[in-house]
């Protein structure tokens, strides 16, 4: 037939297009512009995954499919990370799945539940745009929860009435947040927790910035709650490791049951993630000084252009982790006066309405750029006119 | 909520399941037992692919995300292949797409119509289980297509009333077939592409078989027919070029509403391929020799076991493509009358109602093996009682 999903007809406005065509516009006419909307780390990959991909590769004349939930080498690396990051034992067998990256097991989540009783996936207003995508591809309804400077970019949850909790049936939690580098304490998620349980929903946590932090803790993580049965949490390589370009990441949750259900799932689904790639993997999960020297390496990234940005006047929320900076401007009222003003300076980057309404006089700038990036960076911010 | 999809929730029955607990209980006590059931090549994958992944890897110090559509220079290679192999002209811009295999794309297919209106997706009754496990986890309404060996295993055209055929949205085609290796020619072809014009339905022609085949002719494709817009083809790199671990196919339409609103929905899904392997999978797109050699070799791992086969009294299906036989036995009235005689010769092999009840009295036993494995084979079939 001919008749195609209705969300996928929608002509959806995307206001990044339009900048990105103005950028291809300025680099055709010759000038100099840089590009500070993508969150793909332009430093090296943690390098031990590579030596181990070669090292796999070298004297292989085969691969055959890989287990699609994952190799059990692959989950017990995962399960040897977490015992060391939050003390927590994961059964390896029933309580964590392999996945090519975090972005497909996102979008499928809700699969595998049953939406036939009316229940919705709520969704923070400024998130990544794939658990909207996600739930309206499928076709389940969506609350979506308002985001302010003054409830510092976390959902209200006092704000949500019995009758709406019990609607729910995902929550979507980003912490830290893209796009504002919001953190949920611990306090947070306990209630958060808590309310699943006496509401019946799960609670799907994307951490997949959760070991980029430049404060002294380390952020909470769902993980923490070690008893908790509401939580399946989404963990990946990609910003951890600076593996972005290997897909691979994990879904642990300790409620066995929607790891069964997931896995029948999933197997159908053919995700498994080539065994060269899972074995080189392992590296990444079973190593913590990367992270460490990573961590060190943005929190300079960041100062550097920090420092440009106060001196312009800029207003920067948070940035104690994730490796963005979500600005804002008293002279500069809308997402686009402050996105004007930078590609005035030479720089494009990503207007707090890209991510939703409430992203309005806000804008994200990413720093997972090499060092020479953020000097240059900092160098256009400070030369250019103060807004 | 932790109420799940009624699909996963059914305890479905796995006959292969008690074969492998038989099998893993006679190799625990010693005995000397081969698998012939998994379709995964033993022989080497085609080996520029690995030369030339190797090569990607040397100089990487990182990899970004991939392209999720498919890179310009895979899609090319593409394009490339389509024309020597079927003289026909794919825009890789808007007629492909990459995909992680053909497994993910044959899955999520279906996301991308509309089901509002009650259509049915049509699958032959002895079918790739994914085809089945797709509708079922998307809650799409199925309509199974018997298959018998009067009908040479292809569903029956003329059987379907209009009034069936009114409720077709996709129909799904695998020539050749697994598990029985059927092939459908090119009139049935061009039966099913007016019907789908005259009823508004798109053939999914599942093509990961095509270039294995053993007569003079190459079985046809849906390629073949350059002016249809009513076909979506799979095309996969795991058994034309041994590559199953690499997880890397292409999906290929002339109707470019189709692929634009695909292309739309496995953006959000996260399903790109990583770029390293994308650069090694165009080297088996751009070499037909290779399939040549392994036309060959396939072919005399074939005639190794059918001799064999034959000198028991088996009778075999088909067999001029793929690397399965479908066989059956006059003295041996049930699938697992079949099954038993050969783990009784110390070989577990598939009954055919693993596929579905269709199957009874047959039984599939792959010929993916290497060369010795074959005549091992055939030296247990031969020294076997007869039945």
């Amino acid at each position: 037939m001919t008749r195609f999903n209705p969300y996928l007809l929608e002509e959806k406005e995307y206001p990044i297009a339009v900048l990105v065509e103005r950028f291809n516009q300025m680099r055709a006419e010759g000038r100099d512009v840089v590009n500070l909307t993508i969150g793909d780390p332009q430093d090296d990959a943690f390098p031990l995954v590579i030596k181990k991909l070669k090292e796999v590769i070298a004297p292989a004349r085969r691969f055959g499919y890989p287990r699609g939930i994952g190799s059990k080498s692959y989950l017990e690396s995962v399960k040897t990370w977490a015992k060391h990051s939050y003390d927590i034992d994961i059964e390896p067998d029933t309580e964590v799945i392999s996945c090519n990256g975090t972005k497909e097991a996102i979008f499928s989540v809700p699969l595998a539940f049953d939406w036939s009783g009316g229940k919705e996936i709520f969704i923070p207003s400024l998130s990544y745009p794939v658990y909207e995508a996600s739930a309206r591809t499928l076709n389940i309804p969506i609350k979506m929860l308002p985001l302010s400077e003054a409830g510092n970019f976390l959902p209200d949850l006092d704000s949500i009435s019995p009758e709406e909790w019990r609607r729910c049936g995902l929550f979507w939690l980003n912490s830290p947040h893209n796009p504002t580098t919001a953190v949920a304490g611990k306090e947070y998620f306990a209630k958060l927790l808590e309310l699943a349980e006496k509401y019946d929903f799960m609670l799907c946590s994307d951490e997949c910035y959760n070991e980029l932090y430049y404060g002294s803790a380390k952020p909470v993580s769902a993980m923490d709650f070690h008893e908790s049965r509401r939580w399946i949490v989404f963990r990946s390589l990609s910003k951890r490791s600076h593996m972005t370009g290997f897909r691979c990441g994990a879904i642990i949750s300790k409620n066995k049951e929607v790891i069964k259900m997931l896995s029948r799932m999933r197997q159908a689904m053919g995700v498994g993630t080539p065994s060269f790639i899972q074995e080189a993997a392992r590296e990444a999960w079973l190593d913590e000084n990367h992270c460490v020297a990573m961590r060190e390496s943005y929190l300079k990234k960041r100062d550097i252009i920090l420092a440009a940005l106060k001196k312009q006047g800029f207003h920067v929320f948070g940035a104690e982790a994730g490796f963005y900076l979500w600005v804002s401007h008293p002279s500069l009222d809308t997402s686009d006066a402050i996105s004007d003003w930078f590609i005035a300076a030479g720089m494009l980057i990503t207007p707090g309405t890209a991510f939703g309404s409430d992203g309005e006089g806000f804008a994200r700038i990413v720093y997972c750029l090499t060092d020479n990036a953020c000097y240059d960076v900092a160098a256009r911010i400070e030369s250019h006119t103060t807004p």
